[in-house]
């Protein structure tokens, strides 16, 4: 094989060429307004008006700077997990897409968590003049929980990335994680700052504008061929990283909704009532999923791996608040109800009627429960204002920052998010789709990462290999309800020995079909047998070698060939040989008919 | 295919929807109680009466809640990743049972968990009754800490879910998990109240209650075919996975130990303990499991993914003692070296002589270095008693809770643990044995996903199946001595052709064994070979095929065939195929026989 | 199979006994040193003449010991996961040596991280003695931060670990283990103590000394066979594990850097700066790797895997001083784009050339990036001894204790580390050179877990089985250029049918061809063809099956056979079945050929 063949074809090197220059070209920019505008924040402290034992308690201490490092650094280190190694792996449930999930979530989060410092600077310095008057700071002083604000950002888009996994290039990755973020501020500034809304663990700003952006992106990146492709089905292996993945993202979610919750009885109660939801959703899971597993009260790891998180999500915007630990658990069990049935029912119909192919069904799990949680965030917040015995006075003005309005806001800020992220994702989706004449992909691309990477020689084979190396029955659908999450659309089995087949065993067989009819001249006993069925033939085969075989073992102990045809016998030995893992419940060869398509 | 053929059969829809009830009810029951009886814990503080600097003070610091959780949440958080991530990935080891390994301990943990808020309120509501008076209180306080003793409690569970891996239905799982709690608290509560016994990091509470619990109902569900299934042996690949589970519980034990030491010295001894005895018990899995190494010294995975862990547990009660540097390294080594032992020699005893299948070798793991750690604190305990100076005041109060009585006490707890064990386990594994007839495992479903999970195109074939595909010899076990940690009886290596081959090879060969005959007419050099060994029969294929074949290749370059046999040089070329990276040990064939043997 | 034959040969049972008794000896030796001499660190504090409110508050807060904890214990356990999950699992790329790669790494680093104690503490109290004068101390307090040091010591010999990855036996990683800490803590005790340099992340001490040590030993262990050998190439499922260890350094890696950092700003920015320039250096990598990607703008994983951490390396010494954050920005780029060219052109440089083979490519990784931040804290040191307006009075003197000659201190530290790495190396090299006799790796043992581990069935296939079984063209490498980070020099496709096809599939085509042979004599059609290639031959066994098939079809249903040859639609017919995945770019086979040898 020549040197040319390895290149990339010529409209995948333009991809390559635009991606690389604009990737560059937005570092350098980055890099420049690091430098001339982005400062460490520091203590705000007259040193030389200080006594010497001020100076060695402030040396012990490290001062605030310090105390902020100690009270959000612990957070930032989970939720950075959460970010690159959570998402990352929770993606990685793709047959033989693991290096681009993992891979565009490192590079495009990593991007995100730069990018966003300038722009969380861009809108505070523009809030701060409008608050204050006077002119804009010539600086901006990034602390570590604008540091940690660029990682929720990143969970943003990591989220909208999962609506569109494996249909997406690098570059038109890129341009999602250069512009999702300006959105992203420009409509958390708005809760943020002018409606003052109760959204503690993002479940607006993050989980809702996610999921709504992704979708609306995905509606642009969903075609016909994407729907129909085979390696949108889950492995055996990647299931094991994906549920690493969902483990992470689960053990670390109480330090994601209590990272800036108001210290005391709000940061408690956030990491209680996340835990508790959590524990909640994970048993809604395993119940619903059992209940209406499409295949007879199995369970489906797709769910597992997703709707378990529901509980998460479900506490963004009022995990600090007041709830009831008994009310905590209600809505983890809700959302992880309502995220199941809708990997089962909700994906397949966005997906037939509203053309929105969702790979991760991030539908089911971050805008359901995400909008379930926003509209119990408004409901608490009136329950508060009429209850004011439920909050201590300390924590009633930290949380009800927008007073009497805050039941209000909380739903105004609720639509505003879907509004700006539905314009986002338009805005943003209608670029994606002009760049899919740069190198966009193909048919037969979509959900590998053979299209971007280099693969060592164990990557996957195709599904329609495996299925004949194994003598697995073809994946089929059977009306399309099984179909979930944007899932696939599986051909038909077909029977046309041609596909079944890989070439050497079909050259082989049909080499011995000459002889055995040459055979037959010889053998009266099958003269008589001309069906021209393939598998008859087969059989016909199969029935000659154990005759054959049968009459040699006489032939040795006995010296006497015995000619009669034994059928039955044969052929549940040869199944036998296939399928004795199943002794019961045929489950070996059944469920791995279908579980791809019951897969996101 | 059919859709009905998907459905699970008859007893295991049975198993599923006793299930979902059970699981559906019991959520209810606790969201009630959650909600009717369980409170955040708050600062207890009368906001009315303080100054506005107190005010500000407060606000700043958050108060006594936040103080718990910032000494308690990190631990708690380490903790959670040991017991979801940490005990789910160690049990993937398995070649084909890893959805289950993580699965069940997902939805168990989680439901422990939550269930134990409500039974440490229980036990803690009376206990506090009995000592003060009064009424019962009508709510109880659920604390940081209180969430933590959860997820000790869900370790107790999972370490029990280890001795029954693979051999468990989802609903009998469920059991486990809703009883085994109340045994835990009932015996902790007794330990911790009455006896005042040390116990820092579960020595007693956990390890060795949920080691005896766990051998106990293992006993109730080992049989015959259990103890056959050559399922029960570890991949490659799982063996990975199970690396990453030992290795975040190796780094955060620590923690495990540390989290409700008390402040200052007994904390950092308790971390300082449990590292070097960490460091020291994986030094002595390296050396034993080269020593006593069945296969000639090499070392065996199943070692070194659960004996490295020993001098965690062997340190759980006493880690935060002054057991000098040195007797912490002592400890961990001793522990290390008998937890390899365990799994080389008692193992197997257990499960030949006392019919207890233990899957995960717990009683190697938590028993044996459970029960040495107990009676090291017992010891600690009397040598702390006789030489004072070796605590300061606070940390002797602290610690020796007991007084006089402590080694006494310590001792007491340590049997009424093993006591309440047994007969937790006896009244638990009677329920389960009834369970057998709700859908429980046939023998040809343990230790298999399939039997409850979807699975993908790519799980993995049974053991048989990629012994003949790969020409591997069948794994055997000598005489039973290899046999480690309730590992697998392999059946005897069958030289019965029906079997090793599968049935499309089977029938290709006798076919050619046909035409072969056939051949021979006209070939005088076979005539007088009849034999009727069928490895003979084989070897002839392959002698013709070479002679053929040498002749083909003659007659092509020199167009005069030759009939000499080449028999050695041909056979050796044909084992270089499958034997080319075996150069001086034989190793590729010779340790992939047998290490499933060895395989816990 | 008898019990023998899985015995070890001679030469490696030497090596394990040997291994074992210095081991075990080594461990005595340990427990008695920790046992009279190391003692826990505790609060020195007269409990007698303490009021009760002194005491109260002491129990309260713990005193100067949990302070230490609570500043400390965080990054110790973040370090302790980038020790052994993330060094560990980075090193699992190879296709068969996950075990080693986590075992030795489990190992060796239990075993450094419990002897640097030992050394630190010969150390510091040689130290204090030269300061204070006196007796030297009878004791050692080992405090939450000697532990520390513990783990950063084993992350120097990790990093040298990775350099001779796949060719070193446990004995000599075991003398590796035992003396490279002895370097390393002779090296940081000149440098920190003599001559006060700044490295606060050990950017000299761990990484410029790790992998000059590491590529030293590394050129005693390379020779012909270990770079000619295949199983030094990456598995898709391995670098999905790679990753996982990638994720874990990148996120744990601002801990790195911080842990021992002043409290306040300089520990913020040590955050701050390692975060930003992370980011930076990911970005850098996606840019370089698709820029020079050897096949056409691929994205290469080793890559990514790697130098997405320079911009932590870089950040090694300075990460805490004043760089600006577009500085920490522009380093981490820099050592991004510079660590991809190491990979792409240094590595196979220097092992042409220097005949130093490195296997993970921690010249590229640590040694560049280490170096090139030495000289920017050199740089860094001199602008701040030129504007001391760019810190605080009290981090000056905290980061500046060298004072004037920060700067020249920190070049002589750099080079000193240098040059001990260099005597170290050759020293601890010439040992493992010498004990290449006791059980050293054969040609064919090298980056094999199967030498010195039991593996299980589905321990993966040699490189050339698996290629043939999947009809791959062979890996080949184009003329050296694309061989990376000590790269394997794949042998050429070989077309000799011995070698390519398995012996069973073998002997069948044999047997067929002497069939065909004879079917020809009654076919006409074939009798002029005597091509003298083997490929030729099998073409026309396949055009002889595909008539025959043919023949068959239409004589069921017409019952007329047809002879005409169909020749290129029945090849495409063929090739699909093993290139379906590949529409546009054929990339599924064309990178596949090429990966193994672009991985390090």
């Amino acid at each position: 094989m020549s040197k040319d063949e390895h290149k990339l074809p010529l409209s995948k090197r333009k991809e390559s060429i635009i991606f690389m220059m604009i990737l560059f070209a937005f570092q350098v920019f980055m890099v420049v307004l690091f430098s001339v505008w982005v400062r460490y924040s520091k203590n705000e402290v007259n040193y030389s008006t200080l006594t010497p034992e001020q100076l060695q308690e402030l040396e012990a201490t490290g001062g605030v700077v310090q105390e902020e490092v100690t009270n959000i650094y612990g957070y930032f280190r989970d939720i950075n997990i959460m970010i690159f190694f959570g998402f990352g792996f929770l993606m990685t449930f793709l047959r033989r897409y693991g290096y681009s999930a993992l891979g565009y979530t490192f590079i495009i989060s990593a991007l995100v968590a730069q990018w966003s410092v300038l722009i969380y600077g861009f809108f505070e310095t523009v809030d701060h003049k409008n608050d204050h008057g006077g002119d804009y700071a010539s600086t901006f002083e990034m602390s570590q929980t604008v540091l940690l604000q660029g990682l929720f950002c990143a969970g943003a888009v990591m989220i909208s990335y999962g609506a569109v996994l494996g249909r997406v290039t690098p570059l038109q990755m890129l341009v999602v994680g250069i512009f999702e973020p300006i959105f992203y501020f420009l409509n958390m500034f708005i809760g943020e700052m002018n409606l003052e809304a109760i959204d503690v663990g993002g479940g607006m700003y993050i989980h809702l504008f996610g999921s709504v952006f992704g979708l609306t992106i995905a509606w642009f990146l969903t075609d016909k061929k994407s729907k129909d492709c085979e390696d949108n089905s889950p492995s055996y292996t990647g299931d094991y990283f994906a549920m690493a993945g969902t483990l992470f993202l689960w053990m670390m979610w109480p330090s994601f909704n209590a990272a800036i919750a108001p210290l005391g009885e709000p940061q408690f109660r956030a990491i209680a009532n996340t835990f508790l939801s959590l524990t909640a959703s994970t048993i809604a899971t395993f119940i619903v999923t059992r209940l209406f597993g499409h295949l007879g009260h199995k369970i489906d790891m797709v769910h597992v791996q997703n709707s378990s998180l529901a509980g998460g999500v479900v506490q963004g915007c009022l995990a600090h608040m007041n709830i009831n630990p008994g009310g905590a658990i209600g809505m983890g069990f809700l959302a992880g109800v309502i995220s199941v049935i809708g990997y089962l029912f909700i994906s397949p119909f966005l997906q037939r009627r509203f053309n929105i192919q969702d790979t991760c069904g991030i539908h089911n799990l971050h805008f359901m429960p995400g909008f379930i949680g926003s509209i119990a965030a408004c409901i608490a917040a009136w329950k508060g204002l009429n209850d004011r015995s439920l909050y201590n006075p300390i924590e009633f003005n930290q949380i009800f920052r927008a007073g009497e309005d805050q039941a209000r806001n909380n739903a105004a800020a609720t639509f505003i998010s879907i509004g700006i992220a539905i314009a986002g994702g338009l805005f943003v989706g209608m670029i994606l789709k002009a760049l899919k004449k740069v190198g966009g992909l193909k048919a037969k691309q979509y959900y590998q990462d053979s299209a971007f990477w280099h693969v060592p020689i164990d990557y996957p084979k195709d599904v329609e290999y495996v299925v004949e190396q194994n003598n697995l029955p073809m994946p089929t659908t059977d009306n399309g309800d099984n179909v979930v999450g944007g899932g696939v659309e599986m051909k038909k089995h077909n029977n046309n020995n041609n596909k079944k087949e890989n070439g050497y065993r079909r050259d082989l067989i049909r080499l011995l079909e000459t002889l055995v009819r040459n055979e037959q001249s010889t053998d009266s006993s099958y003269s008589d047998s001309d069906s021209s069925d393939e598998e008859e033939k087969e059989r016909r085969i199969r029935k000659l070698a154990k005759k054959s075989y049968r009459r040699s073992k006489k032939s040795h102990s006995e010296h006497q060939p015995q000619h009669q045809p034994e059928e039955s016998t044969f052929n549940n030995n040869n199944n036998n040989n296939n399928n004795n893992a199943t002794a019961e419940t045929t489950d070996n060869g059944g469920s791995s008919t279908n579980s791809p398509t019951s897969k996101v």
